[in-house]
């Protein structure tokens, strides 16, 4: 590995990533724990994100007051969130700040209060998101698309619903954050102009003694089915499709990728000028791949007026049949230039390559360089892509939709 | 100015202007033209942002599939936006890439083909997403937020509205693109790794012969009223407030700009720690200062359920009273340090930098260094600060809901 990326895993199981952008003055930090949704009790969906509120709120010697005016005074821009997987920490600011407040944060996810006053306002502001859902019909599909699409767990939203959030107690909170929040299978990353040696020494003194192992024995089942609407008076119809793809470790990773970066890559990908360009049916589509640890998806949407929706649904499954007959040496250099320029351009922010090396990490158990990356994208060619998509057709198809009115399902 | 920096206005009124970023591979472009939606014709609202987008569908050598195959090819990411001043086009790429474009950039605001078809689809999409707003209760309420707050035409939307959409043509589309996309008064900035003599040539070739004069004679007028409820029925209520202050050129922009970063900056400020954090009030709250060229405003946002509604203004007003009794010092100082913090966060991307002088030059006809503006922070002091917010209580304000119902308004 080059003097760029470093990795080291403590003995109790939590693996500090590192990667030395010398010529920045920041630095971005993110702390993974594997306490994501599929986690969550079955019975108390929901309970990973107001846990992730909750420790937020007072740790270690600082209450919820005095921790939150630290973390400002460094000038940590912070953000906290919870996935299929992982409840995800970060925060961005002058490098040796970010160090600076590996302390606080060991505090947050070690050490919380847990306050009684704290969990009853979590809660509540986790009840008014999911509520608020209903005047967001866009991001309600992609939640009820992840459903329909992916098998229980792991298309759980993390919102959670009402049921559950409504029956969770303080003390659920903490026996839950007692149960999921450990070193083992915990991922620490951090990108910008920072040393390793120092670095390591800091997150050994903060973190070094935390210990646990997580339960995470997963039972799997299927999704309800494979079409639903969901009626809503609203002025747009909500259209989503999604299918089974390979996972990211898999050896055609970036074969189907190229492939779907021919479907919607840019401004010339083919959903865009067909649907938008072309016919003005909508305003906004695409597709884009989406992976799992071992479930790789293709993931689709498009906004439309009611009168339009039966067309433009119709249009996007005939361009994704179409992409069964190949695509064009042109379409895919395009595709190819486009992911590469992207790649490179996120390479100059230590927020996207903090989080870009955790999940390589989550991943493959490594950390690709950006070499890698840029060889893997120039060794796909026409012949490979047109083979795979050849025998890989599109589906089965999960279609949701939400809208006035049901649309009439491609046989 | 340093070597860092560098600005040329051409005889034509264009002026070019460039950041170098030495370490960066990427570079991002900015091209403003002074076509915003308060220029937009009286009886034709939203004509700037149908034209915005119908450029685009081919100019100069190229027919709509050809310019975007071309800018896909050379891996250039891009945006195109109306604001209230200007329309904007951007791109971001390998720095070598973004110059290469400059030329079908100068095709697309110089010789657009403006086609018949690409009209139809251009207005047909501006139709559909003027519509989505009514499934985006958050977004409507801030466009009618600033409709109800500034005086217009400073205060529309860019989106236009429907009778003025419906009555627009392809023929008063072209005599638009005539009087409003001219070298004078136009900005194309340039930020990453670039050779300014160079791009000077480049920009001279593409540009320099480009002519013509704006008409920006803008009659003004008040706004509607300071009260307005629009009746949606929504799972939550949105609320908007909005107060006149100071413009950006102002010897106390900072000392104001400091003042609501106490009241709602970082996750201390005021607001955010007593709506959200303490009382649960609502999940999304937050207040901000904005400036038009000539005239700033303090602008509100909470969304929140129904029922806590009222409380949540009402917890609102009473922060925003309480700023004239002063900020302490532990506050002034977070609020400097995460202002400073962000400052050199952007100061390391290529596309905030490009919109960055872009901006600094339509405000103060210079741009600034970052040194200038750490030191334009470091300067306020809580005597000052609390000086001027003594003297300078919030108010007149604007109200706007949209929700259910309307709500007891303060005195």
């Amino acid at each position: 590995m080059a003097e760029r990326f470093f990795q080291h895993t403590f003995p109790n199981g939590l693996t500090l990533l590192a990667e030395r952008m010398a010529g920045m003055q920041s630095a971005a930090m993110t702390l993974m724990l594997p306490a994501g949704s599929a986690t969550d009790p079955v019975d108390r969906l929901g309970s990973a994100t107001v846990l992730s509120d909750l420790v937020l709120r007072g740790a270690g010697s600082r209450d919820s007051k005095q921790l939150t005016d630290y973390l400002d005074r460094l000038g940590l821009q912070r953000s906290s969130s919870v996935g299929v997987h992982h409840s995800r920490f970060g925060c961005a600011g002058l490098a040796e700040r970010v160090v600076e407040g590996l302390g606080a944060y060991s505090d947050v996810v070690r050490r919380p209060h847990l306050p009684q006053a704290g969990f009853e306002a979590a809660r509540d502001l986790a009840l008014q998101s999911l509520a608020g859902l209903e005047d967001e019909p866009r991001q309600k599909l992609l939640i009820k698309l992840r459903e329909w699409h992916l098998p229980s767990p792991y298309g759980r939203s993390s919102m959670g619903n009402k049921e559950d959030l409504e029956k969770l107690t303080l003390e659920l909170a903490k026996a839950d954050h007692a149960s999921r929040y450990h070193a083992d299978g915990a991922i620490l990353a951090l990108a910008g102009n920072i040393d390793f040696e120092q670095l390591k020494d800091e997150v050994h003194k903060h973190f070094g003694s935390w210990n646990g192992r997580t339960n995470d024995d997963i039972k799997v089942m299927p999704p309800p089915g494979n079409f639903h609407h969901e009626d809503q008076q609203s002025e747009q119809t909500h259209i989503g499709i999604a299918y089974p793809s390979i996972p990211e470790t898999h050896e055609d990773y970036y074969t189907i990728r190229m492939a779907i970066e021919v479907l919607s890559g840019g401004m010339s990908g083919r959903l865009f000028t067909e649907v938008r360009e072309k016919r003005g049916l909508c305003y906004s589509v695409w597709a884009g791949y989406s992976s799992l640890k071992t479930q790789g998806s293709i993931l689709g949407y498009a906004g439309t007026s009611n009168d339009r929706a039966q067309a433009t649904l119709d249009c996007f499954m005939t361009e994704l049949h179409r992409l069964s007959d190949g695509v064009t040496e042109a379409e895919l250099e395009r595709a190819k230039t486009g992911l590469k320029a992207s790649t490179i351009m996120s390479s100059e922010s230590t927020s996207s390559r903090a989080g870009a090396i955790a999940h390589d990490y989550f991943m493959r158990g490594r950390i690709r360089t950006l070499d890698e990356i840029k060889n893997a994208i120039d060794a796909v060619t026409v012949d490979r892509v047109n083979a795979y998509l050849k025998k890989n057709t599109p589906g089965p198809f999960t279609i949701v939709t939400v809208g006035p009115k049901a649309l009439k399902l491609p046989a």
